[in-house]
């Protein structure tokens, strides 16, 4: 495997300085390091999910994992792909509880590289369950939440004092034979609203909001393949987010962004715009 | 300033591989980039918030933020706390705001570094429509927020299929004047509530949550300076919040987490202290 030439340089290794938890940059054989690969980008990664996976004998990786990223484990590093999407797993949780327990159990360092973070709908609580019971030490290394990472490129704050005092992020994805979104009883419109895995439920969300008294004319915005080459997003109202959905042909993976918080990207993008025009 | 010896080696920079997001990788002179710190250690930074603090010639930095990681920064460039405390302002906003204008229009490359994600109760809305409204190229860099890092560090997942279906952050700190602390009654059961700056209203804040229907007895976690080297954290029940701050003298900055996920951390926590035992 080549490595192609960095797009930007890093600081080099001297400037680096002493982290005040040293004792959480072991990453010893035999153990287990559970790694947010943040919302997308190689070079949003943290610098210690890098130094990780640069050390990994093996990587297990989701799909929607850039190549780029797993370019950051040594040429030499075993990578296998186990899933998953909403829809489609390709390994049941258990089998990959078993296969981190397993390559463990080998003395590898094993890295499993996970979306955003892992302990935001990354299933990372339930691995950490399984490594730790089995008496191989485990460590979460967070990143950066695929909704933080597109606030950050698409300019849409997710707290901002005259629009929304907080922030909730939820799944718009039901476990098999729930009936309910029962979140959208327990929102209010003082906060922004972030669905994750929400487009095949938008609809339905959608009018749930507005049935627990969310305006129709609330803003949204969906967000289709948030921090990716092929990010965009678009902005409608509440009461028209599957049409808006339909219309554009968005596809998953998306996010919907829900509150007063989009007039302000609306705002700052058109600044930005103006900017570059 | 002498640059210590780093307690882990980075990537090499060949091995570091082109971003998707190539355009972003730029940080010209006379333009602003507010950057996300992370949740304290150095090393939580995202390889990009690195970049852009060795190239920065000025930085902008808030109080609690790590003098390890403003050794990021080149030794020639400037260092400059803004603030701000919930209670101390050293410079109120649009002072900061003037400065940021006019170091880019200066022809620097302005860092503003701020603890955790610019976007998450930064105010990086308002210093980003200050300084692109003032004609002057402006980005985020995104940054994990305290309480994924400190999820991560304590082992305590903010989401689980079996324990909570979402996540709201929402702050504890009341602008002045304000009465109520109105997202009290728009959070459910199903959520895991996660307070900032949270630590001088615990008290009226669990009240008024078990006025709005959360149960007594619903675990809570208070985690003292997260990420941070004193990090500590401790656990007990909704309806002894006050009381459980006040017997472990618990001093901010801190985060309140509410919900059920703290059992999970209880669990994984005595999973983890068995191994090193």
């Amino acid at each position: 495997m080549t490595h192609p030439a960095p797009p930007f340089s890093l600081p080099p290794a001297s400037a680096v300085p002493p982290s005040a938890n040293l004792a959480r940059s072991n990453f010893p054989p035999g153990s287990v390091a559970l790694v947010g690969a943040g919302p997308g980008s190689a070079d949003l990664l943290t610098l210690r999910a890098a130094q990780r996976l640069s050390q990994a004998d093996v990587v297990l990786y989701d799909h929607l994992i850039s190549p780029d990223i797993l370019l950051l484990a040594p040429p030499s590093a075993s990578r296998i792909c186990v899933g998953k999407r909403a829809s489609r797993h390709t390994l049941p949780q258990g089998d990959i509880n078993q296969l981190l327990i397993g390559f463990a159990r080998q003395g590898q360092r094993v890295v499993r590289l996970k979306g955003g973070d892992p302990f935001m709908f990354g299933r990372g609580g339930e691995e950490m369950r399984a490594v730790l019971a089995a008496g191989i030490p485990c460590e979460s290394v967070p990143g950066v939440s695929a909704a933080l990472g597109a606030a950050a490129s698409l300019l849409l704050p997710l707290t901002h004092r005259d629009y929304a005092q907080g922030c909730c992020f939820v799944t718009g994805h039901r476990r098999e034979g729930e009936s309910a979104l029962a979140w959208t009883a327990d929102t209010g419109p003082d906060e922004t609203l972030v669905v994750y895995m929400g487009l095949g439920e938008a609809d339905n969300i959608a009018r749930q909001l507005m049935a627990h008294g969310r305006a129709p004319d609330t803003p949204v915005a969906v967000v289709e393949q948030a921090c990716m080459s092929g990010e965009r997003a678009v902005c409608g109202q509440l009461a028209g987010l599957g049409r808006l959905i339909a219309d554009h042909q968005l596809r998953a993976p998306a996010l919907l962004v829900i509150g007063e918080v989009v007039r302000l990207h609306q705002e700052l993008a058109a600044l930005r715009a103006a900017l570059t025009a």
